[in-house]
């Protein structure tokens, strides 16, 4: 029952943060954020966080609809279930009094005006971000999760390369497909997002979506993809060349390898992360690619694929311990070509822990 | 440029409805309300529609960022483009004045904040679910569209049939990847929804997840998938036998091809939705399997998976002319297997008519 545990845990941190603001309880109608709290992963809930609740948690309470009665029973066996198509609007009915905080960056204003509807004399207040505040920083639980799918990713990337699965003749689409595939046959749930393999003048494009184009030789070869296990995602990407390496792919490889490698030296706990962004940046700055390196140094990833806290140039705050971080800065040269090397890891007093593991030096398929 | 002609046709029937209820213009914030209007397909926009705009559609105003500058003028070329992160809140700001209505099933407490804290004197005006509603009816382009995502999976599904992928001894995690590889060979972009492969018992879960359970001579082996066509899903479901058939396994079965014919049958403009759910489900009803059908007949299938209208016994209102909707009927015997049978339709004045062609008689798989 170790996951169960580490939801009581989180509910508890949830708790002490709502007391110390003179909140009674938040009304949590986010299903990541309800998914975090209690395991519950079903597709319609809300739930109620008493502040004062002790480890009976009488006051707790998980609302869905008869769908997921029995998931809920099975998911979530430690707090009490209703089963009512009002979720959240019945939860505030069911507490009929206090001070809830209220999740304003995901309520809608039509379904704030019928959480206000509800019976009762219940105070709504705005408190946008609790959950994902203490999101960010990872337990253990969760940090063995984001291992199985950054190994996922690894293994599957490695049996595509050794099968022969990157050769010139190939398309974009089918390369994405043959990887995907390899990701489930070692371990994947899914996928983490739809995969990125960009092949020549394509692997300019940051955001590139696979398409009919066919690998040749002298092309970068540019691979971002993830893996889903147990509701975390993986994030990596690797640039390999085909055939002979020409100079200024060499050039800009190196100088995103050493960037990518400042980046990661610069993850610790304390460290803004504007300055993280720098470290990297100004590597490339230096060398004069500044203006083609134009996305944030990297981002949180866990539940979400992409969550707090961005690491880009405007950003604010420091990083926290327990983070799980991307750092994946790039070079791309427009019509021509481009390197991004990125992984995740996560930040630790002792140096950052790094989870996506397939080497980084420059592999050239022939 | 059809395309864009039919999202031309898309704003003015919007302007329509906005001007007989005296507004001057939508704050479009939903993102697929947007790529249904405009075209544009990136991840972050507004879109402001005047009412009182002519042919010209000079005050009607995407607003995207500087990452999608140059896709907002390739996808959206007839339209002005304001560049500014502030998204809704600047074209407000833009606009200065007047009566706007804006998506109050889609903007959050926190955003109606930032909305009305925009400079100028516009009135903001709940406005839900105004391009959902014109979304329910399919024009040409569309329908080409869900044609050719439902022919990708009807020709996945054959595939994986004729050489052999659905077998004794695979698991359902082995089919469901296989089946989703083949729609990506065939034409798909993606897939719609996390393919479901049930075999077995399983097959009794309406909502299984594919699992490593062993597909078995005896079984039921029941498969929901849909693939995605240029942002269009289709969705279709297929139960098929392993082995030989058992006298439960084909009374099951006949029953839920019946009530899915009565369901399709009733399929007509004008039809209430309840009585189209009703036509199929009192045919499962009379055979004394009521209590084994516990979800809605079907839904709306377009630029989401579910959209308007939803079929069920508690909908309202009536079916329209040129809906594309599923019919999915089931019949489930918990601990013993399920089937289900469904097809994606538009709804036509003289007959549905059928996306979804591949056979409905029940296969068995020596």
């Amino acid at each position: 029952m170790t996951t169960v545990r580490s939801h009581v845990d989180r509910r508890q941190r949830l708790r002490e943060g709502l007391r110390a603001d003179g909140l009674d309880a938040l009304l949590v109608t986010d299903l990541i954020n309800i998914r975090y709290l209690t395991g519950f992963s079903g597709s319609a809930a809300a739930l109620w966080v008493a502040a004062a609740d002790g480890p009976d948690e009488k006051a707790t309470v998980l609302c869905t609809d008869g769908r997921y009665r029995t998931q809920a029973a099975a998911q979530v066996p430690d707090l009490r279930a209703l089963i009512d198509r009002g979720y959240g609007a019945a939860l505030v009915a069911l507490a009929g009094a206090g001070r809830a905080g209220f999740e304003s960056h995901v309520v809608t204003v039509d379904g704030f005006d019928k959480l206000a509807a509800a019976d009762g004399e219940v105070e709504l207040v705005r408190a946008p971000n609790r959950v994902e505040k203490l999101r960010e920083v990872k337990d253990d639980s969760e940090v063995l999760l984001l291992e199985r799918a950054c190994a996922a990713a690894d293994t599957a990337l490695s049996a595509l390369i050794e099968t022969g699965g990157i050769r010139p003749g190939r398309t974009e689409r089918e390369v994405a497909r043959e990887l995907e595939n390899l990701m489930g046959e070692h371990g994947a749930d899914g996928v983490s997002f739809e995969t990125i393999v960009a092949a020549g003048p394509n692997s300019a494009i940051p955001h590139h979506r696979p398409t009919e184009a066919v690998l040749a030789a002298g092309d970068f070869v540019k691979i971002d993809f993830g893996a889903l296990v147990g509701g975390y995602h993986s994030d990596m990407t690797r640039t390999l060349v085909l055939g002979s390496v020409a100079p200024w792919q060499q050039e800009i490889y190196e100088l995103v390898l050493s960037a990518q490698a400042a980046g990661r030296e610069a993850l610790a706990p304390g460290a803004s992360l504007k300055g993280v962004d720098a470290a990297a940046r100004d590597v490339i700055a230096a060398a004069g690619y500044g203006q083609n390196f134009g996305h944030g140094l990297g981002h949180g990833v866990g539940l979400q694929i992409h969550e707090a806290p961005g690491i880009g140039s405007a950003a604010t705050g420091t990083l926290l311990a327990g983070s799980a971080v991307t750092v994946e800065p790039g070079v791309y040269l427009p019509d021509r070509g481009g390197v991004r090397i990125e992984d995740t890891l996560v930040v630790r007093p002792d140096g950052p822990e790094l989870l996506t593991r397939f080497p980084k030096e420059l592999i050239v398929i022939d």
